[in-house]
């Protein structure tokens, strides 16, 4: 388990400081189980260095990911780490008026004032890690367009580290990332019948 | 993104309730990032949950998992959600005496000292989650039987969750276990001689 060791020093004329902070793009791919719980364990490591964080949930439904958001609320408001803003697209997105929310609002226009926003956000170096929780899928079916984010992503300032989540990510995000893990199914308990449980679905 | 569906309804005379809460053996392993993250993600859904969380860290260095280990301190001591133990090998395990500890335990020893503990901890039902973190290298290793986790955790009592984590988890845990997620390398930083980075590794 051999920890931090390049396999090799690259000729990039950068010091070992500079590529120690290097921001990232993350990408959480696969069809198994892990892509968002993984992403939500890197939340903690970034709050303990003290980092505001911004988790963008690109989901329909507002209750999913309840243990994740109270956990990290609780860190962010705990005085100890960093902070933490979290904003959900299955809510209607906060930012935008009560009366926009609740009119006609579709989901594929709800993704798009998300990435939007983060596209604000990233410009503002609002965030030092942005968790894009499913945000995947908003590019798969065609509603953000692939080419954009990847340009919005090489082209943000600062060290802002970016970790995107879900199935079947684009190739031109997965070849534009820094660090991509496939989550592969092996075996999964609703494969036999298991119904999703509290405490380890949500 | 159907949630809690199965695919089938099994044969086995549960009701759903019983389905909904039955214990879980989770074995997260490959060669990719993301198998402890993920880990300890679900620890925050355990902890919204307001159950009992024990850690139990199979990796030699105490600085491992610093970030993670802060958050869930701060969250266990948050007077919400659950409770958390943290235990180390890598400083020797705190119930063993100090004199043994400074003494001459080796790794191996100090593995099979965490794992005689985590038996104790299931047989009392002292956690309703247990993260093995790292703890499929003393199977691999041979240090620990993998028969022997095997039958522990078949014949634990009543509703203890437990997270394995760890490359190349021996096929028989694999085949035990009930959900086995496998994190595969598609691409990582240090392929690129980029260095390890807070906030990211640790």
């Amino acid at each position: 388990m051999p920890k931090g060791q390049p396999d090799a020093v690259p000729e990039d004329g950068l010091t070992t400081r500079q590529r120690r902070n290097r921001p990232l793009v993350v990408v959480h791919t696969g069809v198994g189980k892990g892509k968002s719980t993984a992403a939500f364990g890197l939340a903690l490591r970034a709050w303990n260095q003290g980092w505001p964080i911004g988790v963008f949930q690109f989901v329909k439904s507002a209750k999913w990911r309840v243990g994740e958001e109270r956990a990290l609320r609780v860190l962010g408001d705990s005085g100890e780490g960093g902070s933490v803003a979290w904003h959900k697209m299955g809510e209607g997105w906060s930012w935008i008026q009560r009366e926009a929310r609740e009119g006609e609002l579709s989901n594929e226009d709800k993704a798009r004032e998300g990435w939007e926003q983060v596209k604000r956000d990233l410009a503002a170096e609002t965030y030092r890690l942005y968790v894009l929780d499913e945000f995947v899928y908003p590019m798969v079916w065609g509603w953000v367009d692939t080419a954009e984010v990847v340009e919005v992503l090489a082209k943000r300032p600062g060290t802002q580290h970016v970790v995107l989540t879900g199935r079947n990510a684009p190739a031109e995000l997965v070849e534009f990332a820094d660090l991509v893990t496939d989550m592969s199914k092996v075996k999964h308990p609703m494969d036999a019948g298991q119904k999703g449980q509290r405490g380890i679905e949500w």
